[in-house]
């Protein structure tokens, strides 16, 4: 079973477009040890997500335990939910064919984000795991997504200008050989969103950016959807993670998915 | 002491603009421990170089024990090298103020690379350590390098068009505010080397692609350094750790590094 068949199959058992983003944060952890709360945060949200995306930055600050946490937390999803490696990884084709096995193989991730600013070879290494899901980051949900992302260029064949963004999802449809491609895409910006989603109707999209960031749920589910209704992943971490910060954090946190799934799906419920 | 400084230094006392890049491959590695591997590469080359640049995805492979190792490398370079963190880091600002974290204040890395695609926002946690130095991706080594960063813009105000990567070297110079910011520019595309030490004649440049790569190393010092013949890091990995790959893989990886050096200065006394 490839990464989108799985996605698909846990978000229709699960009902749910909604992903939860493990990223601790030992500021809005309560007592707690950060094993224990990722452990808990799962137990509490399994039955209501499509997948699990850990940040690997919140793992990285903790040093070498950090991923001896991470590992056990892989360990504790239940098979059936694929989980994203947020990686934002992006190398040489040497060094990221280590990112790749070190994610895919070590790690045993489903899925990881990829960054594109190196170009097609060092995306190469991910995308040969046919069986795994590779995200390309398109248009991010941050303010800074404006410096770069957003520039216009020049079409090599024509007068025409296209946003570089627009060219990473073209150029993403162009390399999807095995059909394991995907975006990252902000919910932060509507209009993007619908952009990319034109231009890559079948690709899975992924788009973090609702709650803290303040993206507009509705509209993420509306342009992030394909016809089926499906593939979005809408992502959410701090509004679900740290909805309560005392001893009932996991409960609080089951409610805040519970809430989020509930208003995407009377979202599609419209469409 | 800032980044600059504890380069400049490490540089003038050890007569060298050469970085030895610490990327352990278990394909190539003698006989021996990770670890021990990489600490008698220190021992052999300290003395012949002006920085080390490990490179994350070559620990991440090893999973938390290859962050255990990293701490323990770490920890026996001498504190008068400094150590530039290969990590090609961009996420957005909450996650990327983590990253920052983890590798100035965890793993107490001098400088780090990071990926600009994400723009200002992503880059700024790691710039506002005044200290620290922050190597932006400029124009990479690679051949995917043409995908992306040589696409030509519009420059917003004047009918100009200019490459993306020329962009960044501009972006990066505004932002430049601390004096901490560097441009990683490949050796492999002499050229473009040359135009970015056009734009941004004071800055450190990381310079990876000869040896293994094949970028030529004449050009990569003559275009590379700034107007004091200084800021040039000439960064070789493959070429010196795996020189020899038998027991005898130290002494053979301080042979090839003196050569390299001896190379580079010699490139510098004709200039």
């Amino acid at each position: 079973m490839n990464f989108t068949e799985k996605l698909l199959k846990a978000s229709q058992k699960n009902r749910s477009l909604l992903c939860v983003g493990l990223d601790p944060d030992s500021r809005f952890i309560p007592d707690t040890d950060v094993l224990e709360f990722l452990l808990q945060i799962v137990e509490a949200t399994k039955d209501l997500v499509c997948a699990y995306k850990p940040n690997l930055a919140f793992f990285e600050v903790l040093g070498s335990r950090g991923f001896t946490i991470l590992e056990k937390t892989l360990q504790h999803i239940p098979e059936d939910i694929p989980v994203i490696a947020d990686a934002k990884r992006g190398d040489i084709g040497n060094t990221a064919r280590k990112y790749a096995e070190a994610l895919f193989e070590v790690f045993n991730f489903d899925a990881a984000t990829v960054n594109p600013y190196l170009g097609y070879d060092s995306l190469e290494p991910f995308i040969n795991y046919a069986q795994k899901g590779i995200f390309i980051l398109c248009s991010t949900s941050n303010v800074g997504a404006a410096d770069f992302q957003q520039l216009r260029y020049h079409e090599p064949l024509s007068k025409k200008t296209r946003s570089l963004f627009e060219l990473v999802a073209i150029k993403a449809k162009e390399w999807n050989t095995y059909n394991n491609i995907g975006l990252v895409v902000g919910a932060t910006q509507p209009k993007t969103l619908k952009v990319v989603r034109e231009l890559c109707p079948e690709m899975p999209l992924l788009i973090p950016g609702i709650g803290a960031q303040k993206g507009d749920l509705a509209s993420a589910v509306r342009y992030g959807v394909d016809a089926n209704k499906e593939k979005a992943i809408i992502s959410s971490s701090r509004q679900i993670l740290y909805s309560a910060r005392g001893k009932d954090f996991a409960s609080a946190a089951r409610r805040e998915a519970l809430k989020i799934r509930e208003q995407i799906n009377q979202v599609l419920a419209n469409l």
